[in-house]
């Protein structure tokens, strides 16, 4: 794959790189946006808007080998994947230390709980100890429909696995105990707003 | 440089990869740790004794060509290294959001401003805005001391050297307005007592 790199520049601004998701966003609107793509452009929205300061976190990426051209950018030549031991997104709303996962489905009736990983479940139990706001973002994508989840509900439903329970949280239950997240034009997917209505309900 | 990664695996496990920061701090105590490695082993600890949740964010890298070769895990042929849109380090503690950067100097009067960066700064103030606590590690390191200032304190340097003043922050400054930061053992660096005297500070 050729991509012109400037010279002379050992980091790259993030301005400078191609943006995947505005591009898309332009030219296809909705249609093949992904779950990832929408949170993360609702993200550039409340930062920009001031409203909340979240961000994706990178893949954590293991570098063997790299090499240092004359008047270019360090290019890596060999680097490996690794695990994250947390959750893909977290930052700071209103006071409040949030911290979510986000997962899509094709299912109809339910999310499997293999979408999730144990080192995810310990991190959001940890992070809840500390009195931070965690959940998961699912969307249904056959109906087009997102909730969020408090993750002490997805806590509870994968500790029942481990003791012989299902292996997946029923859409019944999410309607019921998870809350609604609208999409809009921008925020593409304002669930900041699902967030107050949880902090509310968490207050009472 | 010849590693050995297990086969049959697409990602590897963050407790398969080699473990520099533990491995030199068993041979090496405390000669040659950086302050990175120090903050890391401190947030282990934070970590497993249940005190606190505070992660290192991955260095940002943008993958361009990656190979799947048979029963291995995947590897990345070719990727570039991309600034960072925020500070290296964040978390919960006690129901706080904290966020900080960390950084070293060899100079034993000042550190100079130019450690920092623009979006770094920017990143800062608006986690600010949102009530999260922000703040920055400083070593010294000729004389091995550790400072936490909050970062208010580096915004104010920060813009006044953009109205020309001066282009470092004195160490004097630091010993009065900072919270000095104790080597232990265990935790190697233990920040969060001087995070609890800043909250307590703030609180008043």
């Amino acid at each position: 794959m050729a991509v012109n790199y400037p010279n002379g520049k050992k980091f790259l601004a993030e301005s400078h790189m191609p943006k995947t998701t505005k591009k898309k966003d332009l030219i296809y609107s909705n249609r093949g946006m992904t779950l990832e793509e929408e949170i993360n452009s609702s993200n550039e929205h409340y930062l920009s808007s001031g409203r909340a300061v979240i961000h994706k976190k990178p893949t954590p990426i293991q570098v063997v080998k790299v090499d240092y051209p004359k008047r270019s950018a360090a290019v890596i030549r060999e680097a490996y994947y690794r695990q994250s031991s947390t959750t893909d997104y977290n930052g700071v709303y209103k006071g409040h230390y949030l911290d979510f996962e986000a997962k899509e489905t094709k299912n109809k009736t339910s999310i499997p709980l293999s979408n999730f990983h144990e080192h995810q479940i310990l991190h959001m139990k940890r992070c809840i100890l500390q009195h931070g706001i965690t959940f998961v973002l699912i969307r249904f994508s056959f109906f087009n429909r997102v909730f969020l989840l408090n993750s002490s509900y997805l806590i509870d439903f994968w500790e029942d696995t481990m003791n012989n329970g299902r292996k997946s949280i029923p859409l019944a239950f999410i309607e019921e105990k998870g809350i609604d997240v609208a999409y809009g034009f921008n925020p593409r997917l304002d669930y900041l707003d699902a967030v107050d209505k949880l902090l509310e309900h968490t207050n009472k």
